[in-house]
């Protein structure tokens, strides 16, 4: 099953998510105005609402509280992004310029925080304190994740664990709170809802590790944003960890690269050819399908055969996209 | 009455508050752990919490939730304070270093959302859907609040209105936000919550009044952070505007300090002189007078008369403070 039939088959549901999302993000403000309507109609894949609308489906739902749940997941997730390409300072997002390019950072950082509380707003239409609840810890999971990324930066002293706690916070968290919020919005039992939690946690997983992957493997065209920005920001992911593993102690080559002072654009561009011809990549990917593999074994739970499969077919995602 | 009569009367419920938010600001890690803890304990009034706790007072209250709410309405302000520290780039808040002396921009960013978390964790924490709509929905005033003073930044060319508006957000929505909070938590009917909201908001509007005119009169000792910061930063307070309403349109001088091209710190001093003696203050101080007064005159629909007086109290601090 393709991506594309799923979100056929949401359709309706999402086209009303889309223009919840389009509307929370209406300020006033000339040319934020615009700025924001471009960022969250150029669409990524809406991920996440898909997730939390699946999950709900598999169970007897009520839609009202389900659309602006499903909206502030992909309205936190937009925020999210936001903050993060003010850190990086990054100008370049899926292809089009960042508010960065546009305003100062203090700006940036205000217009980040507007559409977390209008995420904020959307959860707490949903009315259930649980979905509530979800929603504030993810956020806090989220800033875990990142803070852990910068406490960890420049350091290649780090164990397969934090690397794991790091992504957990910074894209998994999300991934287990929109399935777990659809589940809950759903009425789906307690052992349904832990089941559909810990699927969206190994996806996202798979998600994080595959992204960490290709940033090593893309080039600036491909992926919509500089190539090599992990290492580069002295972010030390699972790729390279295996390498290292590879090395026997002989590190200092991705040590220099790590550390970043000045490190030239062929150093990085080696020891990223250099991590991609040794392996690292293939084991890489396992890990990120042994993670779809334990997702999908959680869906035996699941009653209904459709949602089930296009459950299947979502986790299977993250290891089949291209950019 | 004095304030610390006011605390000392929720001395018990202070305590508990303060544990909260205290524990609410734990991280793992090291620096900025007792960062965030010198942070949360380096006190502040604590005005929100006292006035949620009042609110409550005067009606019917649960404990449980009220602890909680309370807690993140100073968690609110605390991650409000750490961005707008970020956004100006201040180095002192309260006399004391900011995270800003110590981190990059990226992280001090970061902190902020974290303790926005931890903020929407304990709002979350209420179980009381009404409760946390609005705790999201201030959230979202107060950044459209910074957001409108960004925006309006270095222009000379306001409205009262615009400026009303843009401190209501920016101050007078989280005393409004904590008083209703604290009306609801106290299970207090329609009219009632309506009316406090409404005292808080009026306070909140004369606090920040005095606070435009003390940041003129102030010199960085008193203050405990730079003095005349507004015009530094181009914004336009009342005494700076009915200042201009004196000059007649001879107002070149402001112009040029507003724009802030080249401004010297004599020039700042200079035209932060002028407005002192132009009768501005004063003028600036009746109107958060009739603030206070229309606050005070709504607390007739309170019927406990000691917590009627300890709110027309709170409300007259906003008159009467020293840094």
């Amino acid at each position: 099953m393709k991506f594309s039939a799923i979100v056929d088959s949401l359709q309706e549901d999402l086209a009303r998510v889309d223009a919840r999302v389009r509307r929370a993000a209406e300020v006033e403000y000339p040319v934020l105005g615009e700025i924001l309507s471009a960022i969250v109609s150029s669409g990524g894949k809406r991920l996440r609402p898909v997730l939390l609308l699946l999950a709900a489906r598999a169970y007897d739902y009520d839609i009202e509280p389900l659309i602006p749940a499903a909206a502030g997941v992909e309205m936190l997730h937009t925020a999210s992004l936001v903050h993060d390409d003010t850190i990086d300072r990054a100008l370049l997002r899926r292809g089009q310029p960042t508010l960065n390019s546009v305003f100062n950072s203090g700006t940036v950082i205000l217009i980040g925080d507007y559409l977390f509380a209008q995420s904020a707003i959307l959860a707490a239409e949903t009315m259930n304190p649980r979905v509530v609840s979800v929603f504030a810890s993810t956020l806090a999971d989220i800033c875990d994740g990142q803070l852990r990324e910068i406490f960890t930066a420049h350091r290649i002293d780090q164990t397969r664990e934090d690397y794991e706690r790091r992504i957990y916070g910074k894209t998994a968290s999300l991934f287990a709170g929109a399935a777990e919020m659809g589940a809950l919005i759903g009425n789906a039992d307690e052992s349904a809802v832990t089941a559909l939690r810990a699927f969206g946690a190994d996806v996202g997983m798979a998600f994080q590790i595959v992204d960490d992957v290709l940033d090593l493997q893309a080039s600036t065209d491909t992926i919509g944003k500089p190539a090599n920005l992990d290492l580069r920001q002295g972010t030390v992911t699972l790729p390279t960890m295996l390498y290292l593993s590879r090395v026997n102690g002989d590190d200092s080559h991705v040590q220099r690269v790590v550390d970043g002072n000045g490190v030239t654009d062929e150093e990085y561009s080696r020891v990223a050819t250099l991590i991609q011809e040794s392996g690292a990549i293939e084991e890489a990917m396992d890990a990120a399908r042994s993670y779809v593999d334990r997702a999908v074994a959680r869906l035996s739970i699941i009653p209904d055969r459709e949602v089930q499969q296009q459950l299947e077919a979502f986790a299977n995602l993250a290891l089949h996209r291209g950019y």
